[in-house]
């Protein structure tokens, strides 16, 4: 029982799809959050269901953990081996293994990235809608409930994944869900699957919900003179019904920062950048309805476009939000962290944020998918200097405080990671035990992801 | 440790909140599908949530079953005290807590009635949008995952239940999820107990997103020379992004018996009932454009209109089915069963029901929330029949056969109840297991509704 011997029953099986190299160890040690590398022991590269769960049975026998590993992208360190083991890099796994266009419904492998389906999905009219930004792996996305700057038309990961193969602890293979859009037959295992940040099972195939390609797209910016006039604009936006595809926020030191890192002129205030999904007509009046809003609520600098090439300029800089907000200071380190609260609290919570990062005399910028109330701050630091990574310690722990006391939830899209586990008592009280005993009960050795989401001990 | 102990000691606690009344024990034995009449011993009526606690872990000292009651509405025997034990009527429990309209969202308590919220949000202009045609329990509503005819557009209970207070098998209170729009914090628990029909825990309280009431609503009918020629028609309508409110199927068995009950004239072939909710614009070009699609795939009678008075007479009449369908044959009993498919199979699916009704020489008229891919068939049968018995049993079986074999659900809203136990394996192979071991863990004495859903032996 220990991970030198399920490494050498798996080199025995496997050959050279096992790895110890240390370049390759190293690499999926890394985190774009702010951890120590921490890398496995070994890497295995699985190619096929069968072989995932012939793996997963060495390291039952040997009590080793398992990590999946999609890109590593994701921002709270769900992929670092803290407690050793293998990281199971699923990217071999990366077909797109159906596409069903009249029921508008793809099956996919984990490796597969977001980009990589949307390149293959281009010919049917149809798209995969959830985008967090980076190119991660639909199995990533899957495990850490991914969503990002579209959720608040075509939701979160929660809401696309409609079935999935999963392989249990133990190596059996499961399917939950099915292609039909609702089901009322049982317990709801696909969404359990969702968001397990890989510590219940290995999912080995995704079932996600596709969407028509809108027939016209248009998007505008516009700039307020505080948060709570941005907030209330979109507040009335939703409540009137205009079916926003992106409605994101930018604070003054984000702008700052896109000023910066492009050479642009941008008043230096709030700003909301949107889009909008429909008919030709349609996105002509719901912009129009917009810019009224907009107006009423005090807004200015309303400007809406239909060019292409406008409209991926403007989501190519909100994308470039983490190098705009380094360009704010070239020389330190940056990290991305995220809550979500009731939307009617988040003028709240983002000017309790500002007025954190200004008492702590840190460098912060603050955006957010303000339509469903979750925002972000990136936070520059020097990881040497322990005043300073003190005081992001205490910022990000009162930011998460504040999230809750709002009523809100310590990550809307990010996920817990190592990073946010320390919240888990205090944002579900009484039921972190019912996560524990399912967490024991589908995974008795806790070999899954073990250190992450929950604390077991 | 036995259902009259733990009776005696309710009473003891609860005094005349516990009766035994004849007329009330049958009552909350009575269901809507074709089961015998299975009355609890006795009912007990709860006021709040500390009371729920306290009478659960009365009946968990005593092992005895628990049953939570809402309108009694469901349609698979959830209700039935088939292992005896008492029924938790939630009716008492029925105050709308807030109304969050800035966030759009609403904490009620299970006894309340969805005509009682829309009711109460009137002023608000908002409105909680799943329909299932009974003026059912919030409670029960997600305790089945129940969704009907708005589901297309505003998704069922699994997407509108946002957090819910649970009291668990042993009396703990816990709260799942929070008002925040989305969360990636730890395990779902939210969707694991909507659908989990009363044997996970007893909802007592339940967070519930709204929708702005649209500032146009217009409704259209079309028909159709046969099944074909409607699915087609509405898989063009989703993959163009005509975001439809309502498209609701009926085949001509279905429209005989409207005419039948309400001396209407209309051409007894296939009918799509349409509804569609935005701008006055809005929806005057979605009903265009859906109009176009008809002609193209061969309909006719299309006619659209915005006058309240005829789109409530539409959907009077869509309610109505079941009396519609009982007209057929007044003497009859008749019921009511569900599947659900992906979209490209349901003209299979539906021409397969239809013809096994042939086959099998019983009265079937069939409807469905066609966006979804589910629909209805509606049963006469004579139950002291043992042939026609027999007939029903057998064309039920291969109805929910058939949709396993299209890759759908034996339920896409009524649930699994007593019905359709017979189906869980087939339908979750291995994950089935999984269920199993999650409910033995929340609920280890199988006090929790047992003999529903899931075969515990």
């Amino acid at each position: 029982m220990s991970i030198a011997a399920a490494i050498k029953s798996l080199q025995t099986r496997f050959g050279d799809k096992v790895t110890q190299n240390a370049a390759i160890l190293e690499q999926h040690g890394q985190n774009e959050a702010y951890f120590p590398v921490t890398p496995p022991d070994a890497v295995v590269f699985p190619e096929n269901t069968a072989e995932v769960s012939e793996i997963v049975k060495i390291c039952a026998e040997h009590h080793c953990p398992i990590i999946a590993y999609g890109t590593g992208t994701s921002l709270e360190g769900h992929q670092l081996a803290i407690k050793g083991g293998i990281s199971l890099d699923m990217s071999k796994m990366n077909a797109v293994l159906a596409v069903h266009d009249e029921d508008m419904d793809a099956v996919v492998q984990p490796g597969v990235t977001r980009e990589q389906l949307n390149e293959d999905l281009r010919a049917t009219g149809l798209f995969f809608p959830v985008d967090p930004g980076a190119n991660a792996s639909l199995g990533g996305m899957t495990a850490t409930r991914a969503s990002g700057t579209t959720a608040v038309r075509y939701g979160t990961m929660r809401e696309n994944v409609m079935a999935l193969e999963v392989v249990l602890a133990d190596g059996r293979i499961i399917r939950t869900g099915s292609r039909a859009r609702k089901s009322s037959a049982g317990y709801d295992l696909t969404k359990l699957f969702v968001g397990s940040e890989g510590t219940l099972g290995i999912i080995t195939e995704i079932t996600l919900r596709l969407q028509g390609q809108p027939e016209a797209v248009s998007a505008a910016t516009c700039s307020f003179p505080d948060i709570e006039s941005a907030v209330n604009t979109v507040m009335a936006t939703i409540q009137m019904g205009i079916p926003m595809a992106r409605i994101e926020f930018v604070d003054e030191m984000m702008v700052k920062g896109f000023n910066l890192y492009q050479g642009s002129e941008m008043p230096e205030v709030p700003h909301l950048f949107v889009e909008f999904h429909g008919s030709p007509n349609g996105v002509k009046e719901q912009a129009e309805s917009f810019g009224e809003i907009v107006a009423d609520m005090g807004g200015s600098d309303f400007k809406w476009s239909d060019s292409a090439e406008e409209r991926n300029a403007l989501w190519k800089m909100r994308h470039n939000a983490y190098y705009a907000h380094k360009a704010l200071r070239p020389d330190a380190h940056a990290l991305s962290t995220d809550v979500c609260v009731p939307i009617s609290r988040l003028a709240e919570a983002v000017n309790f944020a500002r007025a954190e990062s200004e008492r702590l005399d840190l460098m912060v910028s603050i955006l957010g998918h303000v339509g469903d109330g979750n925002f972000h701050c990136a936070v520059s630091f020097d990881p040497d200097d322990p005043v300073e990574h003190a005081s992001v310690k205490e910022f990000l722990h009162n930011l998460n405080q504040q999230a809750l006391e709002l009523d809100g939830t310590v990550t809307g899209e990010h996920g817990i990671g190592v990073g946010k586990m320390k919240y888990m008592a205090d944002e579900h009280g009484e039921a972190l035990q019912v996560m524990v005993d399912i967490k024991k009960t589908l995974d008795p050795l806790n070999i899954m992801n073990p250190g992450k989401i929950l604390p077991m001990n």
